[in-house]
């Protein structure tokens, strides 16, 4: 804003005026200006509704750059979105804020928010700003669309399905133990670019909305990556009932992941269970799995088919010797 | 849960299937065990969307009960959707708690938020839950209905419409005030329930929503008063390009405000700009205005006319020798 504001608005006013107000671009946000937002939903659809926070010093390092916490914040939502075979439409975005937060990581915060709102076709619809004594948390609440009754759940899976996985897995837990501890660069024999590519798989996630409509269409349920391959697969079983045989060495890893594996074994736990890849797990009848890999290569995701659904419980891992692979926790969780 | 969870979920899995899956009685919200929840509204209508977050030592005092805790972050949003005119259909939570708070408080937090939910017909749609190393945080999305197009916006007042609020104003921020300092009931000479009253109101409001159909039917806008009347209103106004002109002497004050400011005439300020009413503001027709007063009295809810709405620019509260009051601020900001 050029003007100077009117004194009657309060601090929270102008904050939101000056950085907030411009992400505002959906005709239902009425500019942030009025208490509520709308949403039409086109006839026949249902509303998809997600909600995940993070929180500085838990999802992310209070150095990183406001514009890719910002970013990291929406595409942990967004990923869900895609996982459920829901196209974006907005998002309200709660933010508490300590002292120590400046005009200039706000600004920044605000633009990384607005590139990716624009990028992934998902507006601001409202907000709410508050102050903390804690560390920088963001709640963001997203909301996607469908046509009625075929949101992917959990809970579809059958017997005879193949699992599929997309990107790679692994490379943000990896980059995480970067971040914790450097010299693990020198130990897993990294170059700079598989150290640059893990810890920026960490940074910022790559939510694959590309392929929400080929997940919608072709997957019997989904879910995307987020506390670990091997725990949240065995969530989407437990919903559905039955259990999946994985191949370990068919999952999906990069070079820097290999290489890093190659060093150490044990790091195939890490890999496997350490989370905040935001891929997107899903299973597939075996006649539409040829259809479901090429509509996603289109798109420009790699699908791998990495094991099959059967009957019983639980998300087995097989080694290459044909052992099962155990794991000390199956998924990450703060509690 | 009587049985103990399989060892595949992991702790947060747990505090979810224990304290918050019983509260997720909306179809939609698929018993927490999905990713994502739906909302299917009816035909013609819209969605309306708000966020609002509370947090420990900004809201509410880290020792306030845990039940009117969760009670308060609903009824915060739950007061939105009474202004715009929207019936409750849903909310998202995200919580971040610190590692201090308990099964014990988990366990009341639950059960508030359970009772209320059940309360204003807004059930549970999902939600997130974090560790944070700072205070408890509380980030609600609440999500109403309404026939397309007819929400109460904050900028539908002409110059000539009349002006309401409803309930009593000032009791929170005279509550706040005395939690502060407890030596005040003595000085502004309150009874042990007029104290009560005022404390009661800061810890949990008493949103509206009764008059939700009866504010959207007669309503030329409104908005709920949370940072002050004063503050508000002038939004309001700006918001609606007109100006409001306030009969101090008729807002609405309880008996222990009145009692208060009987013995000092400058908490008329605390009143009129303290916030966290969660009263609702709003213009009227004056051929509406009869018909709204009756629809909501008969709906338990008090509406009192306190002024008019005049072309020009500010909300204006003049005092009984026809002087205007000046305030040092208009309305509670935290930044």
């Amino acid at each position: 804003m050029a003007k100077s504001p009117s004194k009657t608005m309060s601090g929270e006013d102008r904050l939101i005026a000056r950085h907030f107000k411009p992400l505002a671009r959906h005709p239902g946000a009425f500019g942030l200006e009025d208490d509520a937002a709308i949403l039409s939903p086109p006839p026949g659809h249902d509303v998809v509704l997600k909600t995940d926070a993070i929180v500085g010093g838990m999802h992310f390092f209070p150095r990183d750059p406001a514009d890719a916490v910002a970013r990291k914040a929406l595409r942990v939502n967004l990923s869900d979105l895609a996982a459920k075979g829901a196209r974006p439409a907005g998002f309200l975005l709660s933010l508490a804020l300590p002292k120590s937060v400046d005009d200039k990581w706000l600004s920044d915060f605000a633009r990384g928010l607005g590139a990716d709102a624009k990028r992934y076709e998902c507006p601001l619809m409202g907000g709410d700003t508050d102050r903390t004594s804690g560390p920088v948390t963001i709640a963001i609440a997203a909301f996607g669309t469908l046509p009625a009754g075929t949101m992917v759940r959990r809970s579809g899976a059958s017997a005879g399905d193949r699992v599929v996985v997309s990107g790679t897995i692994g490379d943000a837990a990896l980059g995480l133990k970067l971040r914790h501890k450097p010299a693990n660069a020198k130990r897993w024999k990294l170059t700079a670019a598989m150290r640059k590519h893990l810890l920026g798989r960490y940074l910022l996630p790559e939510p694959r909305n590309a392929i929400t409509e080929a997940l919608r269409v072709h997957a019997s349920a989904a879910m995307d990556v987020s506390d670990g391959l091997a725990g949240d697969l065995a969530k989407l079983c437990r919903a559905s009932g039955v259990a999946a045989e994985i191949d370990a060495a068919h999952v999906p890893l990069s070079l820097a992941a290999r290489t890093a594996l190659s060093t150490d074994g044990k790091l195939i736990e890490t890999i496997l269970t350490g989370g905040d890849d935001y891929e997107i797990v899903a299973s597939v009848a075996p006649a539409k799995l040829a259809s479901l890999l090429a509509t996603a290569r289109a798109a420009g995701v790699t699908l791998t088919e990495i094991g099959a659904v059967v009957a019983g419980k639980g998300a087995q891992f097989y080694a290459s010797n044909g052992k099962v692979l155990t794991f000390a926790r199956a998924s990450y969780s703060h509690f």
